[in-house]
């Protein structure tokens, strides 16, 4: 099954920074925040780096290479979700380009839209 | 011409935030900083938010819709670039969907290398 709806509870891990990324997450109910543990030479523990509003996707990071996931996201409020096999995915983008380019256009404009948010709150954290 | 090689001094705007995003670049020498005014609600000025390094792209967003610079870009040194012609671009991407998704997957692939350095700076700002 490529994309199958599940449920989990408040402070669920859904995705795992620097682990290969398999899944891609639309969030349907709840919040999820997304934290950067400031693993390897930082001193930063899980700070919170962003956050995903129903509607939005995570894991956006297993459709673009190298899949792996960048932060991690754990779930703040009781979450529904549809969680999205990525390999499965990318196959098919594969095997059917055309499907591919309109896919990663959508995924390409969340990532910009996700920086420019993250690079908002960078100049206010900075401020 | 798509693409022309330029010069530019030192404290050069090379894209302006919020205006339309006409043209990719490609920094040949020199150094670039991001910076985002905090136009807006916020009371930020000018905040460095991401630098470019030689042989890294700059104005990628106006190769994702909705083709709008998201920061501006100043060079902190004096600069030598590659200036791509982005609606050119965009029109042979339309056209050649096959370039169109090989192109997009790297901008994508430059936008999530870009946030994941713009998390790990929020979240040391934040420790």
């Amino acid at each position: 099954m490529i994309a199958e709806e599940k449920t989990y509870p408040k402070d669920t891990l859904l995705v795992k920074e620097n682990m290969p990324a398999n899944k891609l997450i639309l969030l349907l109910e709840g919040d999820v925040d997304l934290i950067y543990s400031g693993g390897g030479e930082g001193a930063v523990v899980n700070a919170l780096v962003g956050s995903i509003a129903p509607g939005e996707m995570l894991g956006v990071s297993s459709i673009i290479e190298p899949y792996v996931y960048i932060s991690s996201a754990r779930s703040t409020t009781p979450v529904k979700v549809v969680e999205i096999d990525s390999p499965a995915i990318r196959a098919l983008m594969q095997v059917d380009k055309l499907m591919g380019y309109a896919l990663m256009r959508n995924v390409a404009a969340a990532v910009l839209e996700r920086l420019k948010y993250t690079q908002v709150e960078l100049a206010a954290a900075r401020a």
